[in-house]
C-alpha cells in the first residue's frame, strides 16, 4: 500500500464528464478522459416551448463514470500504474442539480411511467422554470426568516433546490407525489459508488446544502418545516426526509462497492470523498486561499474566495452563498458568479452564426484583438441567462447598446467579452466593499486557458493581474485532491494544495491606457446595470449613448 | 406636339439613379432603367476611420443620366415612341446633399487638386460628420432665432446644409475657401440639364431650402447673415451667394440644352422642372393629399403629409420640416422620417451575416413570419443611424434588449422590423397630437412592395390599414408628374395625381390580437425611447425586462 499514491477526480459538467488520474504526491496529471453525455442536446434535455427548462438523464452520469475511468486506467496501465495503486476518489458535479428519488433512493426516471418525464430527470443547475417559486420563497423568507436570505445574497434563486422541488409540485404533481425525497447529483454519485444512496444513509454535502438549500448549522440545518409550510403546504413532507448534518469534502461517503470496483477495475473499498459542486472543487484545484479570488470561466462563471472561520464576516448583499466548509473544510466559502460567460459567446457563434460561415470563436477573437478599448462604441449587459451576482435575478436579459450600421460581429463579440468582464468587476468590487480584499486572481476553465485576448481584457477591466492555473482540469484535480485527503495521502488540504497545484508562468498584466478607458466604460455599464437591474430605481440614462460615442471618438482619433 | 404625351422622371437615390418614361395621360410606365453608381462602396465614398462620413462623386450622377435615359429611350422606340413625343423632365434627388462649387458654378472636385478630396465631393444626406456643428447651430438659434428652430423640429441636424458647410470649414478649410457657394444636388442636376448652373441663375428649390437650409419666406428666405455670423464668422460669405427666392416643382428650371439633348436623344428645349428631394416627389407619385400619410420605405424612411395652405398649423416639435410648397405647390409639406429602416435590416444581413451563409432577407423574413408578436421577448431601438423624428438626434444609437441564450437571428430580425414600426408609430402619433389626422397610410419603396411580413407588422403596430402604391418607382413617377405639369400636359398636380397614380388592390389590415400585444410592447418601446432619447429625463426602466418576459410568456402559452 506504500505505493498507492494515485487518486481519481470525477468531474460531472454541463455537457460531459471527465475522469482524471493524478499522482497525489506531485500533482502530476497521469491520464484523463472525457465522455459527452448522449441524451438531449449536448447532454441537456430541452423544451422548445420553454427556454427556461434544462434537464439531464442521470443514466449519462453512470455511463460516463464507466467510460472515463476505464479509459483512464487503460492509459495508466500503459505507464505501469496498477489499479491497486489508486487510493481514493473525489467527485464534483454541477448544482443545484437535484434528482427526485423514491423511499429506497431509486430515481423516479427509472420507473417506466416516468422514463421520458422531464420532471423525473435531474433538474440541471441552469433550469430556470422555477422563477415564480423562487420569488415565493424569497417573499416568504423576507417576511418570516430574513436570516435565511442574508446568507444567500438576499434573493432565493430559481436555480436552487427548493425552487425546483416546488416547481415540480406545481407543474408535475404526479412526479412530486411519487418522490420520497430529492438528492443532489453531487450526493447521489458518491452514494452510487459507495452503495449509500438509501435516504437513511446518504451523506449530503454542505456545499450543495449550504449554498442552494438554505442549510446552516446556525438554525439547525435545513430550513424549518414551519417556514417551508408557509411557502407551500407540500414542502414539509420533503423536509422531514432530510438529515440534520451535512458533510465536507474531508469526509468519506463510504468505500467503493464491489460492483463498481469490478466495473471500473479498481480496488473494492477505497474511500470516495463526499462530493461538492464543480466550481468549489475547481477552486481547490486552483489553489484557493485567503486573499485569492478564483474565477472558473466556463459556460457560466464561479467567482470564489475563502476566509478563515474565525473572521468576523458580515453578510454580503447579492452573494449567492457564504457557507462554512463549502470550499475548504476549515474556512468560510464565499461563492459568487455569472449565470453565463462562455454561453454568451457560444450563443453568438452557434445561434447567431455571424460572418457567413466564418464566425468561429477563433476568427471573432482574432477580429476582437485588433480593436482598441472603446472604439466600437458598443456596450452590453451580460444577462443572457439572468444575473446570479450581485442582482440575483434570473428574469433579467441581455442587452447590446451603441449599435450602428457598421457594427461588425468582431465588435459585438468583443463587447460580449467586455460585458462579462464588467459583470466580474461588479462582483469583485462587492467582495472588497465588504472587507474581503482581492490580492490575487487565479483563473481556470476553457476561456482562461484558451483565450489570451479575453484574459487581457479581464486584466484591463478588473485592473488586476490575471494568473492562470497550470491545470486545464482543475475541478477534476480538486476532486482528486479530496480523494487524496480521504485516502490519507495528505493530512490537510493545505498540504494537498502545496503538493498538487501551480499556476502558469504566463500572466496577464493590466495595461494602464486600457485601464483608463475601461474605467469610463465601466461607469456606463454600471449605470445600465443599476437602471435595469435594481427594482424601482429611477435613473437618467439619456447620457449613456453620448458617453459611448465620446469614448469611441477618442479611441479612434 | 399634340402627341407629346410622355415625360421622364429622373430619380437619384443613395446607391443608383433611375429613369422612368411615363404616359402622362394614363400613368402607364412605359420603360425604366437603373444604373448603379460606380464610385465608392455601392456608390458611397466611406472613411473606415469615421463611420459618420458618406460622400458621393457627382460624376456618377452625370454618367447615370446618360446611361438610364438612353436605355429608356431605346426601349421606348421599340414600342414606337419617338424622342419628339417626350415633353418634359422632372428630377428628384437625395438631400441635403450639397456640392461645393466655384464662382462659375463648377464643382470643386473637377479641379485636379481636389479630384480625390472627400470634402470636394457631394456630401451625401446621411453624412453625419457635422454633428458638433449642428449642435452649434442649434445652440445659436436657441439663443437668437428660436423661430428658425421651430420650423425644423427644434434641432438642426448634422444631415443638413449648414452643418455640412461649417464642418467643411472646420476640417477642410482649403475646400471651404475655394468654394464660392454650395448647391444642392437637387438644384445642380436640373441646372446641368438646362445650362443654368451659374450661381447667378441657378434656381434653388424650396424643398431643399425650406427643409434643410432654414429657408422661409416669413424671415426673407435663408437665415440672415448676422445669425450665421454668430454661428461662425466664415458663414456670411456663403449666405451672400444665396438668392432670396426659392421655387416649387411647378416651376421650370429651364429648357434642355442642346448638348444634353444630343447626349440623351431628346428634343432640345423641353422644360425641366425644378427639383425636389426624392421622398417629396415620391409622395407626389404615391398620390399624397390631406389626411394621407405617405411612407417611403427605403434605406431610411420619409413620412410625409400635406395640409392646405389655409390651415392654422402649429409648429410640431420634432418634425424636421413644415414648408409651404415643399411637396405640393399649394400645400404645407410636412416631413418626418427615420434615419434608417432598410439600412437596419441590411446591417443585420450584410454586416452581421447571421445563420452561417443562410441569412438572406428572404430566409430571415420567412423565419420572422413564423413568430407571434411578443414571443421572442426582444425589443429594439431603431437608432442605428440616429433618430431623425421626433428626437432629431443623430448621436443616438441602436439597442437590442431581452436577449437570451436561445435568441435566434429570425427573432432578432423580427425585432428589428418591429423597432422600425414602433419608431413609425411615434411619428404618426406626433402628427395626430397636433391635429394632422391620419385617415390613410400609403406605403412605397422596396420594403412596401417586397415584404408583406413587414407590412403586416406595420399594420398591426400602427393599427392602420397599410395600402401600397401600385408603382414600384414612385419617386421617379412623381418626377415625371412634375415634368408633366411643367410641360403643360396637366394644369395642376391634382389633375396629374388623378390621372397618373393608383394603389394596389392588396392592402394589409390590422389583426386585433396582434394590435393588443403590440400596444403593450409599444409601451416598453416608448419607455426606452424616452429614457434614452430625451436629454435629462429620469425614468424607472427596471420593469422593462420583466414586462417583456411577461408578454413573451403569454405569447408562448
Amino acid at each position: 500500500m506504500a505505493d498507492a499514491r494515485y487518486t481519481i477526480g470525477l468531474d460531472f459538467g454541463t455537457n460531459s464528464v471527465r475522469a482524471l488520474l493524478v499522482d497525489a504526491r506531485t500533482g502530476e496529471e497521469i491520464a484523463t478522459s472525457v465522455w459527452n453525455y448522449e441524451h438531449g442536446d449536448a447532454g441537456i434535455l430541452l423544451d422548445p416551448h420553454d427556454p427556461d427548462l434544462a434537464r439531464q438523464n442521470p443514466d449519462d452520469y453512470l455511463t460516463g463514470i464507466e467510460k472515463t475511468v476505464t479509459a483512464v486506467m487503460a492509459r495508466a496501465r500503459e505507464r505501469g500504474i496498477e489499479p491497486e495503486q489508486v487510493a481514493g476518489i473525489g467527485v464534483d458535479t454541477t448544482g443545484s442539480t437535484p434528482i427526485p428519488v423514491d423511499a429506497d433512493g431509486v430515481p423516479l426516471y427509472r420507473r417506466p411511467k416516468f422514463a421520458n418525464h422531464p420532471a423525473a430527470m435531474a433538474w440541471l443547475w441552469k433550469d430556470h422554470t422555477g422563477h415564480a417559486e423562487a420569488a415565493r420563497i424569497t417573499e416568504t423568507a423576507e417576511r418570516l426568516r430574513p436570516q435565511y436570505l442574508a446568507k444567500c445574497g438576499g434573493t432565493y434563486s430559481s436555480e436552487w433546490l427548493w425552487s425546483k422541488i416546488l416547481q415540480c409540485a406545481n407543474t408535475s404533481p404526479e412526479v412530486f407525489d411519487a418522490a420520497y425525497t430529492w438528492v443532489e447529483c453531487a450526493d447521489w454519485i458518491p452514494g452510487i459508488l459507495t452503495g449509500t444512496t438509501h435516504p437513511s444513509v446518504i451523506k449530503r454535502c454542505v456545499c450543495a446544502a449550504g449554498h442552494k438549500a438554505m442549510f446552516n448549522d446556525a438554525w439547525g440545518g435545513y430550513p424549518d418545516a414551519e417556514f417551508l409550510g408557509e411557502v407551500d403546504h407540500r414542502l414539509p413532507r420533503i423536509r422531514a426526509t432530510l438529515p440534520d448534518r451535512a458533510y465536507t469534502i474531508s469526509d468519506t461517503s463510504g468505500g467503493l462497492t464491489q460492483e463498481w470496483a469490478l466495473k471500473l477495475g479498481l480496488r473494492e473499498g477505497i474511500p470516495v470523498a463526499v462530493g461538492a459542486f464543480d466550481a468549489h472543487l475547481g477552486a481547490v484545484g486552483c489553489g484557493i486561499a485567503p486573499g485569492v479570488l478564483v474565477r472558473i470561466l466556463g459556460t457560466s462563471s464561479c467567482d470564489m474566495m475563502v476566509a478563515p472561520l474565525n473572521t468576523d464576516l458580515p453578510d454580503i448583499p447579492g452573494l449567492c452563498g457564504i457557507v462554512p466548509g463549502s470550499i475548504l473544510p476549515d474556512s468560510y466559502g464565499l461563492e459568487a458568479g455569472q449565470s453565463a460567460v462562455g454561453d454568451v459567446f457560444n450563443w453568438f457563434v452557434n445561434v447567431v452564426k455571424p460572418y457567413g460561415s466564418a464566425g468561429s470563436h477563433e476568427a471573432l477573437t482574432e477580429g476582437a484583438a485588433k480593436l482598441k478599448p472603446g472604439e466600437s462604441g458598443l456596450i452590453g449587459l451580460d444577462w443572457h441567462n439572468g444575473n446570479r451576482t450581485v442582482l440575483v435575478d434570473q428574469r433579467l436579459t441581455g442587452m447590446i447598446l451603441g449599435v450602428n450600421l457598421h457594427s461588425t460581429p468582431a465588435e459585438v463579440y468583443r463587447s460580449l467579452i467586455e460585458s462579462t468582464a464588467f459583470g466580474a468587476k461588479v462582483i469583485m468590487e462587492r467582495f472588497e466593499e465588504y472587507g474581503v480584499k482581492v490580492n490575487r486572481v487565479i483563473n481556470a476553465g476553457g476561456i482562461a486557458v484558451k483565450n489570451p485576448v479575453a484574459m487581457q481584457i479581464y486584466a484591463d477591466i478588473l485592473n488586476r493581474t490575471m494568473e492562470v492555473t497550470s491545470s486545464s482540469q482543475t475541478c477534476a484535480l480538486g476532486s482528486a485532491m479530496a480523494g487524496a485527503v480521504v485516502a490519507g495521502i495528505h493530512p490537510t488540504f493545505a498540504s494537498a494544495t502545496k503538493a498538487m497545484t501551480t499556476t502558469e508562468d504566463r500572466a496577464f498584466h493590466p495595461n494602464p491606457t486600457a485601464v483608463a478607458v475601461y474605467e469610463r466604460l465601466f461607469r456606463v455599464y454600471k449605470s445600465l446595470h443599476d437602471a435595469f437591474g435594481i427594482p424601482g430605481r429611477t435613473a437618467d440614462v439619456s447620457r449613456l449613448m453620448k458617453d459611448l460615442l465620446a469614448i469611441r471618438d477618442e479611441a479612434r482619433s
